[in-house]
């Protein structure tokens, strides 16, 4: 039920550019692909070491040992499908805008994906060195979010020169943020773990905020891109509660 | 200049057993090393592959081979410290107390850890189940942090019967944390991952908070408990900035 070509394939779909030449990529475990079926994305094929699973899903039976071979976690799941990925679209854009600027470690791009879900962000820009949003580690940290968010990678600084509304930026030395005024409708720009905002940017940033640090006068390095997010797109909403 | 048995011993640290007993744990990576070395914290021995850092900390010069045998990183750094574990401790209970109620993945509490530091929570309480702090993934994930932040393990219900301020706990279906009103002096509960609160703890909250959820309503399962904390927390601070 799986050939040799097919196990390359699926092997082969942890590579960015075999994912985006094959338009494909991985989703494992039954929550996930569920919500992935549910959803506006096209599921390819379903790989599947349960009869029961295999049935109610229109899947593949296969034997651990084959998924073993496919699977990309330490301890494979019970269930893999691939998933297509759709083609880029034009969007809105109005309302509360999230933007990425070179974000490179998986585990924080999925759960900023969750965050912008809970946040009700529908659309993420992320500039084209971003890590993509299709890596298996992306899909499985963003918990089946990722078929409720947008993703959009693209030329950051053109797409904020086109941008009508206003751009915030998270700097260490921007203004605190409780103390701004936070429209509904507004691009927000978080930067690399490491290096945070490029220069061009920098420049094209309008209002520059932080969130304060308190306490100890010892300085904390800065908080996690993932954890400064949090804590952003929740005073935006706040503010027009 | 590693003995058979040092080399067996360190690598007996990855159990919350043997800490315990020798009261050591192991620090990786010279920037947290250095942290500790200017904090209260006891450096017992340092082990280092570079020349340069065993002149500079006094630590014992060993081979890559050596290193590779004792570091519990899948790339081994270049410096590796036992460090003693403090004897718990009696502290005052004012302020912003944080605590945990069965917290259980290491990434979480590090993350935690941090988040204290940066809004100035001196104390951290934990249940007796939460993961052990120094774990070596909580003290890689806290970023030296765990040098400025106390962590207590202790019961938790009897610590919250016995304490004074308001007791504040993180709920689905708590109130809307903009609209309560949050005293410089109380306490905090965060839930584990899965199972949030646990219910003889959450007898004892007296006021249950909630981040509320926007846009989609498709619902997201939760946030994360680290994300939370982070939002919680900021919540707290910026009541009295």
């Amino acid at each position: 039920m799986l050939s040799h070509n097919q196990i390359k394939l699926i092997r082969s779909l942890k590579q960015k550019k075999s994912r985006q030449s094959h338009r494909l990529f991985v989703v494992e475990g039954l929550k996930s692909i569920e919500e992935f079926s549910h959803s506006n994305y096209l599921i390819k094929e379903i790989y599947t070491v349960d009869a029961n699973i295999a049935d109610k899903l229109g899947g593949f039976l296969i034997s651990t040992k084959q998924m073993s071979q496919i699977s990309f976690l330490k301890t494979p799941n019970v269930v893999l499908a691939l998933v297509e990925i759709p083609l880029p679209e034009k969007f809105k854009e109005n309302g509360l805008l999230l933007a990425l600027d070179d974000v490179s470690d998986p585990g924080n791009l999925g759960t900023i994906i969750r965050l912008c879900d809970w946040f009700g962000v529908a659309h993420l820009i992320c500039s084209e060195n971003t890590v993509d949003c299709y890596n298996e580690k992306v899909v499985q940290a963003s918990m089946g979010s990722l078929t409720r968010v947008q993703v959009h990678y693209l030329d950051l600084a053109e797409f904020i020169k086109q941008y009508n509304g206003k751009v915030f930026g998270a700097f260490m030395d921007g203004e605190v943020i409780y103390k701004q005024t936070l429209p509904e409708n507004a691009l927000v720009i978080m930067g690399n773990e490491g290096q945070g905002i490029s220069e061009h940017i920098e420049q094209l940033v309008q209002e520059k905020v932080c969130i304060p640090q308190f306490g100890s006068d010892k300085p904390v390095e800065s908080l996690n891109v993932a954890t400064a997010t949090a804590i952003i797109l929740n005073e935006f909403r706040r503010s027009v509660y």
